[in-house]
């Protein structure tokens, strides 16, 4: 069973391992492949969003950060990115992390979520965050420098939450 | 005749009247309307992209500021706002930083230029941008509180530099 929750200080070395091997392959994030572990921390156990985890049997097998994806007159659309550790994959834990995260925007009073950064060739992602209501809003074309690719489109997704 | 140039600290003072004029309408910028002095030197003055200057006869009418769009694996899309204050306006003062900050771009590496929330009632705007060669790649649905309209789409604006 997936449980989800808010992410504490101690999580960070779990947090990192996931961070670590899927910012390595350089096909889905925008953050260098090789940023450290204290970089690492100062993006995504930031004060500016909220941390979760995903665990199954106690052990952390995925995190999410949610934010505001604009400020001030902007800031009533969600932004969200998900992360889920090789071995974690397939076992439906990027989705039970997006319906949360969708519950816990309405909880937060947002009126939509955005992704601004969708990799073209995430496909898997992309039919994920399709299943669950997203729709492509924008291409932005050879706007991310794929590891092994090079210059991939990139999509804006979105949905009312 | 207008002159385009790096900002300097002692600009601010003038750089600031801009931003105060522009932000308070609430109706092109994110930013909240009461953003103060401080904030707005923090915003606008950050090390994390250049500042310039736009001057007719030796007074700053305009300012902008030029930036990667993301950073890592999109650092090579560049993002980019502009302010003409209101007395400026119709002088095509905003156009002559538009191209401008298109040279600065393509002199630094970047191969495309990107905005990401031009609000689709700032008309002018969005007639100029395609002017210079921009198409919209996405809307996003009301994803703007415009001080006077409420919930208003936005456009996401591109083109290569």
């Amino acid at each position: 069973m997936i449980t989800i929750r808010p992410a504490e200080e101690a999580d960070f070395d779990a947090i990192w391992r996931i961070f670590h091997e899927v910012v390595q392959q350089g096909d889905t994030y925008t953050y260098d492949p090789e940023t450290t572990r204290d970089q690492a921390h100062s993006i995504w156990m930031s004060d500016e969003h909220t941390t979760y985890v995903a665990c199954v049997d106690d052990e952390i097998v995925g995190t999410y950060i949610l934010k505001p994806n604009q400020r001030g007159l902007g800031s009533h659309v969600a932004n969200a990115g998900y992360m889920v550790g090789i071995e974690g994959r397939g076992k439906g834990i990027g989705r039970a992390m997006c319906e949360h995260s969708l519950q816990e925007a309405r909880r937060m009073g947002f009126i939509a979520m955005q992704f601004n950064m969708v990799v073209s060739t995430n496909e898997a992602a992309i039919a994920l965050w399709k299943k669950l209501g997203f729709s492509i809003v924008g291409t932005l074309p050879h706007a991310f420098r794929h590891k092994e690719l090079g210059l991939v489109d990139v999509y804006v997704m979105h949905r009312f939450v």
